[in-house]
C-alpha cells in the first residue's frame, strides 16, 4: 500500500485566500510561515547582475558553503568543513536528504507533536514510522530528554526543532545539551531544524551542532533571510556522512537554483536590513500577546523566536480546518489549522504567522477580534 | 543497512574542470547534459521584472501549470487537467516524487542499462529495486516490449526515456504503443522521462501519455528551454494520482522557484530562440559524428535526439572515470565516465555533451583528435 500522506491544509486555505484576493477581497496572509518582504535590497542586486552575465547551469557554490559553514564557527563555536554543507532547494528536500543518509524503511523517528507538518508526513513517504511525542503547554510544547528516556523501545531517530513551528518555543541550552547526551546513550540519531535561527526574542538559540557532533542540522534562506520562494537550504553532515549525502543529493535533486545561491552569498552581508525584519516581528508578536484578552484566547505558549502564534481555540470549534475556511471567508485572514501540525489535539488550535508588516497584524486584530467576539456568543 | 549509492561521477569532473579554469586553463564543459546558452532573453527580462515587484513567497503559478497542459493537447492530442500538472525543483525530484507516488519499499523497477545515473541511485536511496535490462547498439540501447515481456517475475514498474539519456535514441510510436500495451497486460507502472522532448532532429518524439494514460510524465525547463541552473520541472499524474502527488510535493519539497516559474512561463512563447538552439545541436550532433573516424570511434548509436553522442572507447581504456580525467587533465574538455550510466559496460564508454556552441565543438574536436590517436598508438 502506498503510504496515505495527509495534504498540507495550509495550501489549501492560501489558494482560497488567493482565489478571494484575485476576485477582488482584501486578504491578510498569515497562513504560511514565509517573510511578507522580499530578498534584501543587495541580493535583488546581485540576482539582477547574475540573470545578465550567467547563463546559470547545474552548478553549487563553493564560496556559499564557505560563508555557511563560517557560521557555525562564528555563531556557535564549532568548526565545520565546508565539504560538510549540503546546499539544497530549501529545508523540505534538506530534510529528505536528511533522512535518507539515516534511516531504513520501517525505523521509528521521534518528533515533537504539535510540529511542522512535513515531519510526519515526510517521514511516511520515505516509509518511516512517526513516533509522536505528545507535548503540551506544561512542556511548552517541546520534546525533552526526560521525554526521549521513557520511549521503549528507544527510537531509531529525533527530529527537533528550535525554535519550535507552530509554537516558536526555545529549547534551552541545557535541556539541548542533556538531549544530546541521551541520545548519544540510546543510539538516537539527530536531525535539527534550526530554521528559526535567528528569528529569536531574547537570547539566540543554541544549535544542536554545539552538543551533538552527529547531529544532521538543517536551516535555510526562507526565514531569517526572507528568500522563501528562492527555495535555497542546506544541512550540515558529519563528516562520515558527507560522502553519502552528496551523492544523494546529485541523484535526488541535482543542484540548487544558481540566482539563490548567489543572492544568498550577499544575503549574509545584510544583517542591518535583516535584523530590521526581525524588529517588526517583535513588534508584532507583541502586539498579538496584547490583544489575546480581546480575542478570548488564552491558551498559548508565547513564542521565544520564530514567526508564529498557537493558539488554543477549543472553546470555539472542535475543526480547525473548518475555523479557518470561516475566519478566511467572514475576515479576509488567512490562517493555518492546527491539524497540519497536530493530528489529535489540533483541531482545536490554529497558527497564526506574523511575519507581514506591523500595518498589517493592526488591521488584521481590527478584523478578528469583533469576529472572535461573535465566536463566543454564538 | 543505509543504501550504498554511487556518486555522479561527473559532478567530480566539472569540479576538476572548474578548478583548471580557475586556475587558468581554458576548459570545454561537454560533461554534463546542459546548454552553454542561458534562458531566452524574454524570460529573463521577465525575472528582472519580478525581482522588482514581487516579495517571492511560496507560490506555484495556476498559469503555468495550464500552460503545461496544454501542451499536451496541443502537441501530443492528449487531454490534460491543469491539476494533472505538479510543478517540481527540476526533473530530479520530479522523478522522486513519482517514484513516492507509485510503490513501496521492495518493488522492482526495470530501467534500460544504459540509462540516466539518478535512476538507479534514486531507486536505491529509496530502497526499490533496480532492474537493469541490458540494452546494447543491436536495440539502439533501448529498452523494448519484448525484453520488458521476458522479465520474470515482471517488475512492479518501469522507467523509461525517450530520447535517451545517454545515447539520445528514441523509442519509435509503435514501440511505445507496444510497451504500454505489455504494461498494462503485466500490470506494470510506467514512468515515462519526457526531458529531452524538443530536442530531435527528425520525427518529434511521442509522449507515453499518447498510449497509457496512466503513466507518470516527468519533464523539465532544464534542456529544450535552456533553464537548468533555475531548477524547473513538472511531473504529469494520472487523475487518480493527483491528490497523492499533491500531498508529497507539499510536504517533500513544497514549491518551487517563483523566478523559474514566472520567466519559465515567458519562455513558451520564445520557440524562435530556442529552435534555433536545436539547430545547433543539429550542427554540432554532424560535425562530431562526421569526426568519429578521426577519433577512431566507430560503435555508437546516431543519437535521434538529445545532445550525446555515447561512444565506446573500449579499444583505449577498461576504466571510463580515470579516462574522462586524463582527458581532461591533458586537453580540457570535460567528458562524463560511462560508469555514470552502467555500471557493467560503461566502464569502456565516455558521454559527450554537445549542448555547447559550434566552435567549442570545433575547439574540443581541434584537441581531442591528436589525443585519441596517441591513445592508440600507446
Amino acid at each position: 500500500m502506498i503510504a496515505a500522506i495527509e495534504p498540507f491544509h495550509a495550501i489549501a486555505i492560501s489558494r482560497e485566500a488567493h482565489a478571494m484576493e484575485a476576485a477582488g477581497r482584501s486578504v491578510i496572509h498569515m497562513e504560511f510561515g514565509q517573510p511578507s518582504t522580499g530578498a534584501p535590497a543587495a541580493a535583488i542586486a546581485t540576482a539582477h547582475h547574475v540573470l545578465d552575465t550567467d547563463p546559470m547551469g547545474y552548478w553549487e557554490s563553493p564560496a556559499l558553503k564557505q560563508r555557511i559553514a563560517g557560521l557555525y564557527r562564528e555563531r556557535h563555536g564549532v568548526a565545520v568543513d565546508p565539504e560538510q554543507v549540503i546546499l539544497t532547494c530549501g529545508a523540505s528536500p534538506g530534510l529528505v536528504l536528511a533522512l535518507t543518509c539515516l534511516f531504513t524503511p520501517g525505523m521509528r523517528v521521534a518528533t515533537a507533536r504539535p510540529g511542522y507538518v512535513a515531519y510526519r508526513n515526510t517521514l511516511k513517504a520515505l516509509y518511516l514510522e512517526p513516533v509522536e511525542v505528545a507535548c503540551g503547554p506544561a512542556e511548552r510544547y517541546q520534546i525533552s530528554a526526560k521525554a526521549l528516556a521513557a520511549l521503549d523501545p528507544a527510537p531509531d531517530g529525533l527530529i527537533l526543532a528550535s525554535p519550535a513551528n507552530p509554537t516558536g518555543t526555545i529549547i534551552p541550552p541545557d535541556e539541548l545539551a542533556a538531549i544530546a547526551r541521551l541520545c548519544a546513550d540510546r543510539g538516537i540519531r539527530i536531525i535539527s531544524d534550526e530554521i528559526y535561527h535567528g528569528l529569536s526574542f531574547d537570547a539566540p538559540a543554541a544549535s544542536m551542532l554545539e552538543h551533538a557532533p552527529g547531529a544532521i542540522i538543517v536551516n535555510s534562506f526562507s526565514k531569517y533571510f526572507s528568500m522563501a520562494g528562492w527555495r535555497l537550504g542546506w544541512i550540515v553532515v558529519p563528516p562520515a556522512l558527507v560522502d553519502a549525502a552528496r551523492a544523494r543529493m546529485g541523484n535526488l535533486f541535482l543542484t540548487p537554483p544558481v540566482l539563490a545561491q548567489r543572492a544568498g552569498l550577499t544575503a549574509f552581508d545584510c544583517a542591518d536590513e535583516l535584523d530590521g525584519h526581525v524588529a517588526t516581528y517583535r513588534r508584532n508578536r507583541a502586539l498579538l500577546l496584547a490583544a489575546l484578552p480581546a480575542l478570548g484566547l488564552s491558551s498559548i505558549a508565547p513564542p521565544d523566536g520564530a514567526i508564529y502564534i498557537y493558539a488554543d481555540v477549543g472553546h470555539l470549534t472542535n475543526d480547525s480546518l473548518s475555523f479557518c475556511r470561516r475566519l478566511l471567508a467572514d475576515t479576509g485572514v488567512a490562517t493555518a489549522p492546527g491539524v497540519d501540525f497536530d493530528p489529535v489535539d489540533g483541531r482545536r488550535f490554529i497558527r497564526i504567522s506574523f511575519a507581514v508588516s506591523t500595518d498589517r497584524v493592526e488591521d488584521a486584530l481590527t478584523r478578528m477580534i469583533p469576529w472572535f467576539q461573535a465566536q463566543s456568543q454564538r
